[in-house]
């Protein structure tokens, strides 16, 4: 089973706001899901500086970006307080969650439930919650904007068949190094 | 004036089609104008890479690439020949008109009449005719995508106020050289 | 006072390595200092893949790369065990040296002593262990390789007046972000 | 049989230059030859925008730039007027021979005896006037500084075994398009 917004992020700790936000509340607008690791090459290098531009560019009172901290390895030292300071020294500024941990497992609540494979991963969920894209590897700029600029002009949502997105894609391009469970 | 559908393409021969596309007759279609100069270093360098990458992602049934190449300096060099010859090497292809010249006067027809500045310019129009954005020198990907996705999920066009585009500007950004009037 | 190589990097733990090197020993080699903070985001897009290529690139019997974390802020995060995953996320594989935490004080031993401005900083000593460049921020590859081939060429050295490098000097392009102590 | 000093360019016609160069006549100097074609796409954008910052980075007492324009194809639409536009829209202002054509063959001259491939096609002569590097295709910034750099070390050249270049090589990488012959 993929992400929804009946199985909502679950976050033992937000960054970066004071109201965590939800899938569920956001209804009604464009939300994309930067899920990443900070020690995460290609998370570093590509998707987070795309995150990064998307937050500055999208409307905000119809879009919203959400960074997914999920960390399935190394967890000793990818903590919230080293978290903390990667989002400073890169400027993130959108709301982060931290993917709850569980309790002698490596993969967190939230990444476990949505069965992702790995960092980065990217997924747009549209006006009415369904999943519109989701995406392990890197997309690039045009092909992201056209699937946001259409789910932007649906009032209701865009996951009809036939949609923009509704790939399950992966990156093979095999450009940015990505990080596999 | 600005460009508009009724105020169609004047180009004295057309490379990469035997049935020349008119404005008019792709109402209804998401049309991407990009206007060059075959030895503009912008437009070599990445405003044709972003055409041909739009040609290639671009819906065929609800959008059309077009390139014009409105020659309005050095007219001696870049003729109807080259420019056949530089479409093969760059891999361009999408129709392209030759905007028509005007006996005595340097700049060509359709840029006169729609008051273009230079090249590279950007001009997208809405399925309903309408110029939806209007740019000279580079978009970035994330933006013309965003545009992009917008028109085309409207199906009677994206003109109105409050619409996606609109902007009549500039690059001011001064990273690729545009080559000005 | 400047880097020196009677003033040698002052490490508590080296990684990468059995045989900590020391400017001392490589006398007669060309060797490059990439002095970064693992979370600076600067070293992490511009300095570190630029350090792995030269790795790569460089005749091992003639140069050698050396990696210096200084770590000058945020240190209960930027620790030992960090680095190593991050090194090993970002496939770093030359020595690095961690510089000697100072009791009660931010700045390391050898970045206090070499009067280093922050991170990315790039040093070069030629093979009579004389400093040859020294540059806070990005240094492009075209011209690193320019003093690194005429370092590489010159069997005594190359800091005589006149060199190839000698510059003190920072980046102010304002391109990757720096991190200033 | 390769380029050599003693078999100098063969040029109809030089660009930018009041005093055509020669090969011999520039003995003593490290001499970068860039061999293109105008509408050859690799050219224009990765080894010409090369050329151009190796002109405004290399000592003039120590190194000269040439390009060598060898058109093997279109012949009629790169015409040294059109090469004269050319390089005014793209800024290259080091001296540029035209390969001088030979009747009813379209190899030119130049091209022809030092055995070319296509372009682009990049040379690089010692201060001894020997041959230290030939590639087809891009030679990256970092490598190509550093075979630079040591022949500008050499003060009577640097073609010994054992020197900096030396391969005949090919770019396998399929980067930026090339054109064969």
């Amino acid at each position: 089973m993929g992400a929804d917004m009946n199985d909502d992020i679950d976050a033992s700790e937000w960054l970066n706001t004071d109201e965590p936000p939800s899938l569920r509340a956001l209804r009604g607008k464009v939300v994309v899901v930067t899920v990443f690791q900070m020690l995460c090459q290609g998370c570093a290098r590509t998707s987070l500086p795309q995150a990064r531009n998307l937050h500055a560019s999208l409307p905000r009172g119809d879009a919203a970006v959400i960074g997914l901290h999920s960390v399935f390895e190394h967890h000793h030292v990818m903590t919230p307080e080293a978290l903390r300071v990667f989002a400073g020294e890169y400027g993130l500024t959108f709301p982060i969650a931290i993917d709850r941990a569980r309790e002698g497992l490596p993969i967190p609540a939230t990444m476990h439930r949505w069965e992702l494979d790995g960092t980065p991963t990217l997924l747009v969920f549209g006006r009415d919650g369904g999943l519109a894209l989701r995406h392990f590897g890197h997309v690039d700029d045009l092909r992201l904007g056209l699937v946001l600029g259409q789910l932007l002009a649906h009032p209701s949502g865009g996951t009809a068949a036939g949609g923009p997105g509704g790939d399950e894609g992966r990156d093979d391009a095999g450009g940015e190094p990505v990080c596999s469970i």
